[in-house]
């Protein structure tokens, strides 16, 4: 058995323990925070060797920035995992059931998952954050983190998994790859005897390696080309108010959009409003021929290529369309999946969009900003799927469970 | 663009269609059901070939029989679709939602999943099935059938295509895969721009084929080592009559049983009531050491191997077990996660086994062959995941389906 077997395998018989562990998993879950807080320096110890590192090997500055952790991150971590203790727990919930004619009483009952996989990059509070959702949703976990983090990680992951054990639970509920290599990933990506999910955590290119790699089932995530569409009947000011937040209040998370589709009868009117927000904080427009007719040519022309891209970034790319079934046709083409948006005031046209876009989260009159497991009242959130198999959207604890059939009789055949 | 992609991107623009066909995919439903039933001489012209290509190549008989269509077997393909016509309209049911502080009003509904694609193997009334149950979940759907039914499989699928025209739908609602080579099968599996998840229907080869290639998400079906587990407090009639219905009446599918568990204390009281029911059927048995202490040197040792074997036969392997802890770590060990029953008449271990047993169904005092979507109350069945992602046990119209969330605001940012 290779290193990543053995630490299937293991996992594999913790996730028989956490089965039957109900409540006790919040006990566990308490005394991870309690640890963290107690090994804080430690924790800033083992991340200075990665700071120090990833300066070496010269990371910018914001990617250090994701990286450091203070003692006020770590207790956030803490904080994060107290509150993941604080839900409801999810497992056992009864689905549905009825008594059948023949006199079978039967019931679809949530139920773990089993081995849970996380692949993710540079942040190392993702480590806490998804061994808690895991554990609480009654999974044993396996974490491969960034090579950036291992430090970190390690340090982490070894103070969880000396939590878990000081109240009694298997140490292998939670695991961390300690082979930041390329072929470890690709291994655990295959690990199909022992992994019942894995759910990659990061960039687009992480995204696209885990899905064409796995033969684990995968749950996509993250990856977002939001658009916002304002139509003719669109209340201007709102437009713009809720386009500038959507770009503007954090470029680089997955639901900031990267697109605006403008209909060309209120064009005119609407894009010199939203210029004007979008320029007290220097976003780069990139437009179609119409939008720079209208907004002048400190407008860069967009290209193909700029409607497939994810900038997470000061940047936006613009086009004028004819209506709302080009936008959308274009939005069919271009978008991820991940949330779109219309500004409307016509009440057919809130209702085609929604019907007919086909993303995970489609808004009439919102920012996009609000596709976040948090903001959704999940509770928690271990990512946001982009696939439309299990989970669809923010994913809370009970995206992280399976379930089963109980069939209770007393001597039924067939 | 390859054959297959062509097709790819036909059944997504179909799939557009089909989001919001609303009711009227039942007067498809209910086209193809009538045309079925006016060509049913046509279909038979096909399938005739497809048996004379058969005989030649040296099909078994029962293959034959699986793979002969009659008119009485058209028609009943024809009233399987009027069945499904029949079924309430997955899409558009509203599964939970709520009011967010911020007014946001947010709901998670059941819409299409898009395109879906079923891989199967020889039997040509699938072709109907499965396409009548992904047209009703609102999907496009691909059909790549096995060599053996193509001429059958091909006068269906035009003639269903031709029906569902002729109520307006697109004919590309419902496509077959012409080409029955290894590598179209491949090529399918890997179509990830334009399939949203493939299903595998078929022995264990196939499924394993699938997930091993797929890069398109996969839902396994099918494959059931089941077990019925005798308890010490067993009721040993109820016992034998409930082994005997599981492994006789219809060996060759998946909820049948191939290894039955009885512990030490009931073994020498049960084993001979068991075999008494299962010699009027010719079963044979392979039995553990104590088993043959029991029954004699009629029964042939169980080795290893037949422990893992889903045998689909006249074949059950028998072992004696120390306690109910060992059924379930057997258990554990060699079952496919389909079906497992206990049979008992105490409370506790009859919790204990359906909270430890990790199948998709899991009974008490009952016959496995219960799993199916028909008797489960599901209206209908595409199969039956023995995998823990999106659907478990038998699927019916919801598995079929994905979700979104719709959010309806009046200008909110975040």
């Amino acid at each position: 058995m290779t290193q990543l077997e053995i630490m299937g395998a293991n996992a594999k018989n913790a996730s028989v323990f956490l089965r039957t562990a109900g409540s006790k998993k919040d006990d566990a879950l308490l005394a991870i925070a309690k640890a963290l807080r107690e090994h804080s320096d430690e924790i800033i110890k083992a991340n200075e060797i990665d700071i120090e590192n990833g300066k070496n090997a010269g990371l910018t500055e914001s990617l250090l920035d994701r990286l450091r952790l203070t003692p006020e991150r770590i207790n956030g971590m803490a904080e994060g995992v107290e509150q993941v203790a604080a839900l409801a727990d999810p497992i056992g919930n009864v689905l549905e059931g009825r008594t059948l004619k023949n006199g079978l009483n039967i019931e679809k009952v949530r139920v773990p998952m089993g081995v849970i996989g996380i692949i993710f990059e540079a942040r190392p509070n993702v480590t806490s954050d998804a061994a808690a959702l895991c554990l609480k949703a009654g999974s044993a976990v396996i974490l491969r983190g960034g090579k950036e983090a291992i430090n970190s990680n390690l340090a982490v992951s070894e103070i969880m998994r000396n939590a878990v054990e000081s109240v009694g639970f298997p140490k292998d509920c939670i695991a961390l790859v300690k082979d930041t290599s390329r072929q470890s990933a690709t291994e655990l990506m295959q690990l199909s005897d022992y992994l019942d999910v894995l759910i990659p955590r990061g960039g687009a290119g992480l995204i696209r390696s885990v899905v064409e790699n796995a033969k684990v089932p995968v749950i996509e995530t993250g990856v977002g080309n939001c658009h916002i569409y304002v139509d003719e009947s669109a209340d201007v000011q709102m437009a713009a108010n809720i386009i500038f937040n959507a770009k503007t209040s954090r470029p680089s998370v997955c639901n900031a959009i990267e697109t605006i589709l403008v209909h060309k009868n209120i064009a005119q009117k609407a894009l010199p409003e939203i210029k004007k927000l979008l320029d007290t904080k220097n976003v780069e427009i990139r437009g179609c021929e119409t939008t720079r007719k209208i907004l002048g040519d400190s407008v860069i022309p967009a290209t193909e290529e700029d409607y497939a891209k994810e900038f997470l970034d000061y940047i936006l790319a613009v086009k004028v369309v004819d209506s709302l079934d080009d936008a959308i046709d274009h939005i069919a083409k271009y978008s991820t999946g991940h949330s779109e948006s219309i500004i409307t005031n016509d009440y057919n046209n809130a209702n085609k969009f929604t019907a007919c876009v086909d993303s995970a989260a489609v808004y009439v009159n919102a920012s996009t900003r609000f596709t976040d497991g948090g903001e959704f009242g999940l509770g928690a959130e271990i990512g946001i799927s982009t696939q439309k198999l299990h989970a669809r959207g923010p994913m809370g604890l009970n995206e992280l469970t399976s379930c089963k059939f109980i069939i209770r009789g007393n001597g039924q055949i067939r």
